[in-house]
């Protein structure tokens, strides 16, 4: 993979920012387009626009085609079997939204848990305690090891015959951590409990297979993945689908409507109610396009190679603190860490003033914070474009920083 | 309004379907953007794309700021005395559905009545069925007059101390009758009860004020008034949305989460929990921009005129049915009928050889068309976009499909 090539693909990725080169260290909250994409995008409106599957004029056909077929491809991008066990839906969240609500609420009592990770992001953990308060069922949680990982030997303790819900981030958006998806998917079949998998931060960054991980459930954003903001998917074993109940209810969806009851469509449209996210989607086809050319290995290749130059670059700079999986550990494309006691906003403020664009805050992960004992931390996190030219401008930047609050290093 | 230079602001209608030029009559599916909206999409991506509310980057300013104002664009749009009144979704599907679930099924009982009429959009039907169907409400329907319009007597019948809500159209999407959704509210506000309006065919095509409707809710969709796919809005009273509950729950929407309860941030904020739809929101702003250069007054009296010429045009086709109120009245841009016993499918498809793009089915209104005695009908709707001679162009390729079907007629 020629890195410095794939830069070019990201128009954005070529300005100045406060008179530096644009250093984009903030994927996991939200990954650049390429051209390709945005070309996509604009066609799509230009040539292309209708309402999907209602008319029988030739844009009708046209884009209904166009969205069907972006089905088509992040289906086999991620190894489902039948593209209808892929639901467009806005993005992670609202796919564990329609798990919780769909599936989990219906079948959970007050006899039953759901077993957790105290790391998930919130779109993965509020969800659940929703479920929880309207079922009566119990929220457990895998401890972490003091390295951000969960131990196997933990999660078998936890999960047991009351489990019903297994749900977990592939990889953590703070500590990095990749967690044993399989093993724990294999644990949870065994009590005959359903997986439910964030891949938010895994499926942009790495090979993901829906059969070998096994999982019931797996939710992802089209936003992360080099695609437009606003789409995303569910993927979901077909029995669990055909039995999952639709969340909310309109044009599109249905079968039969009568004045007092109304029947639904089937997988997966009985869950794309109004009209969906079309040019989502089709931009969503054309990021998975994108990726597929370039070729997941080799995006891993190059995430794991970044990561490691950064973890060694800046486990030298005095004062920074890393948080999550040791150097050598497999880890996803990001790095988390604060500087002395300086608060990580004005650590990010800083670098923004030298063109470096990293997150700072609580990463939707309040109770990790609580954890790690600290209100908020920094985050660089990388995708294909990014080089180690950037990294040595993070580190560059970082030193400005340390310099420009001196004084409040403890 | 110098309607030939409108259309030359929408690159898709610069086409050729099947040889003809192509005449889009489908604008109540979906409407067309204008080189305008696709130009600020395709900016944002490649000048300003990052996550909102989170980061304190260049990128992340200025994508907030850009989502931000697209809110206080829909907000002064619609008359909205405060953007944060203004909540993003991704349509009126889903805007509706998030009343009925967080606003009207934690207040309804058995006791309970909702009003409708039957001539509404599955999207406005189907959400209080479920949510009657979990609390024991009761649905009431105002009856249907004739000519497609409801009487206000009838309304005041049904309209009593047991109505809790009143949903209704502003405008019916097959009928384009026009709702006294003023004189609903006076009626739904002296019982204490609310009115839900949807606006999905009102807001785009004529100026609407929620303040001269008094209306408690205002759902509709970006995709129908010239903007985006995958993104709408929820107006709301405030003391409605404050006490309104979020739907689903995830990052951004949060205030403090713990690892069993979580509390959520203020309105508008708490009902857009994930990434929101950053683009859609944005290209949004710049739809709203658009129309209001035109001016929405110009737009309603020249939906006003090619539907009036529309009526007279096709009331001139014989073994032509139209559906709605008669010629003369108060009508939103669109007409529905049905050619002898043609099946409308039929009609659409001769049409479309002709590059006419008209609608063909139940318009997500099965109930009415049980009341009209159809299985479907055909539509053509209207838009700033259309001119007299796309009617003349109907009207001839009506006369190609009759002759085609002659044997057919009855």
């Amino acid at each position: 993979m020629d890195i410095s090539k794939i830069k070019e693909d990201f128009p954005i990725l070529n300005q100045e920012i406060n008179g530096h080169r644009l250093v984009y260290l903030d994927s996991a909250a939200t990954s650049q387009k390429p051209q390709s994409v945005i070309d996509v995008l604009k066609r799509y409106y230009e040539t292309d626009n209708a309402n999907v599957h209602r008319g029988v004029h030739t844009l009708g056909s046209r884009a209904t085609e166009a969205y069907e077929l972006a089905r088509e491809k992040v289906a086999r991008f991620i190894g489902a079997p039948d593209a209808a066990q892929v639901v467009f839906t806005r993005g992670t969240t609202e796919s564990l939204n329609m798990v919780a609500y769909g599936f989990a609420r219906p079948r959970l009592t007050a006899e039953d848990e759901i077993v957790l990770t105290p790391a998930e992001h919130h779109s993965n953990l509020i969800p659940w305690q929703q479920v929880a308060r309207v079922t009566g069922a119990k929220l457990k949680y895998i401890p972490l090891q003091e390295d951000g990982t969960i131990s196997l030997e933990d999660a078998k303790k936890l999960i047991g015959p009351a489990t019903k819900i297994v749900a977990i981030a592939h990889v953590s958006n703070v500590l990095g951590t990749i967690h044993p998806v399989r093993e724990l998917a294999d644990l949870a079949h065994e009590v005959g409990a359903v997986i439910v998998v964030d891949g938010a931060q895994s499926v942009p960054h790495m090979p993901v297979d829906v059969n070998d991980l096994d999982c019931d459930f797996l939710a992802f954003s089209g936003h992360k993945m080099c695609g437009p903001t606003g789409i995303g998917a569910l993927y979901g074993k077909r029995k669990w689908l055909d039995e999952m109940e639709p969340t909310y209810f309109g044009g599109e969806m249905i079968d039969v409507v009568e004045l007092y009851e109304a029947t639904w469509k089937e997988t997966p449209w009985k869950f794309e109610g109004g009209t969906p996210i079309i040019a989502g989607a089709v931009g969503l086809g054309a990021a998975v396009d994108y990726l597929e050319k370039i070729g997941m290995d080799a995006i891993r290749e190059h995430d794991r190679e970044i990561t490691g130059y950064a973890l060694k670059r800046l486990s030298e700079v005095e004062g920074l603190e890393i948080y999550g999986p040791a150097e050598g550990a497999e880890r996803g494309g990001l790095v988390t860490f604060n500087l002395g006691s300086i608060h990580p906003h004005d650590v990010s403020t800083v670098l923004d003033a030298e063109g470096v664009a990293i997150r700072a805050g609580h990463h939707c992960a309040q109770p990790l914070m609580r954890i790690l004992n600290v209100p908020a931390t920094a985050r660089a996190s990388f995708y294909l474009y990014n080089t180690k030219s950037d990294v040595d401008a993070l580190v560059d930047a970082l030193a400005s920083a340390k310099e420009f609050f001196q004084h409040a290093i403890v």
